[in-house]
């Protein structure tokens, strides 16, 4: 089967979707951590192994300016200088610069905590939904991912697959395409994984600088992804795109559906706006397309998310 | 000879130490990244053969009003919500919470970039001090960094070894007592190291949560180490204090002047405001100070700090 | 009576005294302005005869990190440069400076909109309390006063009545002072008034810099002020402290019970942290107390308060 | 002349328009205040008396995220909520709610300081350019007009002398309109005014919600009226564009020559994107086009703008 086909999924319905996949009690009534618990540290250990040459790729994109937020509910990080040494005078000659940032949580390449997001009243593993208050995530907030995000990552690049430099927005990608990207990876995606999927959309923006454009829609993951994620007991998902699923969703009307399913019934955490452009490419030059991936989190108190500069180590 | 007597250095002149240790031009004319350029690729891949458990110890300090930062200079971060749910009528029952942050790049774990200190109108390799403006770093901004900072991570615990809960501000640690440390806890220091010093100034902080207090000096090397920091070509060095080196000063009314040296003449990142506590009682259970260390700063384009929460796998 | 005698009043409780002073419905069901629909075109126009020579005072405090809020709850001010000119190049030697500010907005001298405090989940003129939501005041937002403050202003100098610097935190100025200092002054309180308390508060800050010791307690109203004000039908109330009401409070383990009362019953706009000293001062010298006020608020849509510089124009 | 053959005038050359209009020594060699020293307080009284019926119009503009700030150098303010009385449990069933913004001092209405702009090294008066530094403006800072900016206000409605919604782009007013409107008006431009301009550039605004487009060029003063203001010995001007003069420039690739002239050789306090029209519909009405304006600045201590709502109150 081609992956034209794949992509044509039968659409499941959201809710019933997000019963069949729920991971709700499995780490306990109190977990706020959820598939991040599948990186357990004999798999970290394992992982370690596929550092061969030590060579690393930075997944964040830079935070200035010129990022893909154009406005409105988030805006890119304005960095101000405090001090450069102007009007210093001290002891031998001693001159200092600091800095201040004012930005969105979720302004760049961040994880989404699991009170991201949520639907009636109850947030991943029934966590009250009204504890997400003025004063940030009651449960589940970002610090409780604050012990780190390190393991085995998987690299699928649907867009070197597909041969194309960018899917475009409102693609989407379903369960076939990935066995079907991994078969030609020859890489299995298996539990405890942080899974990285590669659309093109950073490519895009790269391409044009238009943030605008960046954020009206994207290629991504259709909602029946869902259930293949859970099979395999992925950790993590990420990808280049702003909301890992396909926008506007296969639903018409609809908002967020895989965001709801992934992050309020599965427990997954989110990668987002990831860089994958030189890692896949010195993947693709050695056929490698596993590595140790190391991620953390800034541990904000209660946040609901966390700008990251992830390390694929190869 | 005793820690006491190596504490007793005889003080090198700032400027004259700076000439010695210098690191101007080792890596080329331009360099921006100094001793991180040690962290060869081949020094990442032996170091992760010190993951033998996949146990993970995350060095960030929480973000949050409650951190180190009595106000002043720097503040503690402060993280606002900019959506919980509230008035949110959306398809679906989607829900979502989002959240700002305006920080010091500097309030909690971070590092100082090359450009954070210089003297004598020059940064790093030569670079010209005024480089360093209102828009940020000319040169040697934390975005140089951005590729990634991982390798072998050793902890030298000056505190357990003198067997107190912290060493009092303004206690100075020499290069003999690093090395008596190291002797006792049979490792060694070598090339290209993310070399961090626990002092128990975190320890101290978490006992009396005086932000003022551990502000108002602190334990931490002398300027003596330099040498010995360069003999043995670390690349990083952190610690759980706020500056590295101890305050006050060693020279009377002086200003930072490891600061100066490490940063502006050798190229050194420096690592402030980790958290050891759980790293070392795990390090000291079964006798093993060296693991993998990956701290990714986060790239802000011309940014002068960055905040971290680096991980250390053992 | 002497005013020691005034100050020991009967403590009313704050729940019927509430119900006693309540203006809601007066200006309509729909009203989110409160007593400043006291001040009328034709109060204000006669305010306007009270400029006799034309000097003005200023009554905002400095916004800059050197202010009352030592953290916590509420920081000072702190204004970052974007642009000083450096690294501008531009047609014609043009050069241009720019900042950002990030700010409570009760940071300094300000208003407390009335969506500022309520009790028993209403708020003022019974608009709901959870009205007020993530994104700001749903009703009463100080965007519902950005048409302007102005009218006859009147200073009480409590504190010069005494002959005292400052009143003590804690002391508590009840009606019969105020009636005594407004006597002494030759001077009456009307309807529509901005009346301004001067109790030397900021006085002790400028002499003492202690800024938790400004917002650690304060002299004030008490609670038997209410009524007072209410038959009168003074308009807005000022004074020199941060919050109006004498802190700690009267009824021992309460908090802001005027607050509640004036805000939330009365409808009453609270101007806090204001300067009076040169005010103060010029009124001493030729005994006139009453003069015009102009203050508008910033027109910060659904915000709870704005920062002020109010001119007492004479 | 008609107003046609009015905005074709020869443009004068900046640098010697400069020097021609310079008002540098005038209030002695300190001065950081310029044109708004020529508000004495004989003039404020007088202004008092255009008091006739008390209404106040405000004029400024919504502070919120539907302003004209598209993103880059400036962002609209974003305000957030830190306190809404969620999670409170506080005696007397207490609530209370609390707001920070983050915003351009220059966001919206505003003044721009004398520290705004300069060129050939030096500020208003001979100040020198390199002591706007990251701290802020050394000299002519906005808390220099701290003490209030208050006076007679004329308003010239352009827009409706030529009898349209409002000017294009690029459309330069000159000397000889400002005189027609005065004219048609029956009004007069006197020492010490603080004269408004309107364009309509802010009814545009309104109508079209381009914040794009509303900073991507206006209408307004030419080159040739900095004579003419300074002949009249006007106080401040203000507009409800965001630059007063015509965008673009009248010479082709300049940069804010009015800019300079004015704030830098004449020491003229600016006063930008205002909104008149509820008050032009009033004079209208009623062919009073002078009134009493009181526009006090926030002091922030060397700040280079201030967010503004001044009053105009006839």
């Amino acid at each position: 089967m081609s992956w034209q086909e794949a992509t044509v999924p039968e659409v499941p319905d959201m809710r019933a979707l997000g019963r069949k996949v729920r991971n709700w009690g499995r780490w306990g009534a109190d977990d706020e951590r959820g598939t991040t618990n599948l990186i357990t540290a004999e798999r970290v250990r394992a992982a370690s192994e596929l550092i061969c040459t030590g060579e690393m790729f930075a997944l964040g994109i830079p935070l200035d300016g010129d990022g893909p937020q154009p406005g409105g509910a988030r805006t890119n990080p304005i960095r101000l200088m405090s001090e450069t040494g102007q009007e210093q005078v001290l002891p031998g000659g001693f001159k200092w610069a600091d800095d201040y940032v004012f930005m969105p949580l979720q302004a760049g390449s961040q994880y989404d905590s699991l009170a991201h997001v949520h639907y009636d009243d109850q947030l991943y593993n029934g966590h009250p939904g009204d504890g997400v208050t003025v004063k940030g995530a009651g449960k589940c907030g970002i610090h409780t991912q604050a012990g780190g995000i390190a393991g085995r990552g998987v690299l699928l690049d649907v867009a070197r697959h597909r041969g194309v430099d960018w899917l475009d927005a409102g693609t989407a990608i379903g369960p076939d395409e990935l066995e079907a990207v991994a078969a030609a990876q020859q890489v299995e995606v298996g539990a405890g994984d942080i899974l990285l999927i590669r659309t093109g959309w950073r490519r895009k923006f790269l391409a044009d600088k238009d943030a605008a454009g960046f954020m009206a829609g994207e290629p991504g993951l259709g909602l029946d992804c869902a259930s293949w994620l859970r099979d395999r007991d992925v950790a993590v998902v990420g990808s280049d795109n702003w909301a890992i699923e396909v926008m506007p969703g296969e639903h018409p009307g609809s908002a967020f559906e895989l965001h709801m399913v992934l992050i309020r019934d599965m427990g997954m955490t989110l990668a987002e706006m990831l860089d994958f452009e030189e890692l896949a490419a010195a993947c693709a030059a050695d056929g490698r397309w596993d590595f140790f991936y190391a991620g953390p989190p800034l541990p904000f108190t209660r946040g609901v998310g966390s700008p990251i500069n992830p390390l694929a180590i190869r």
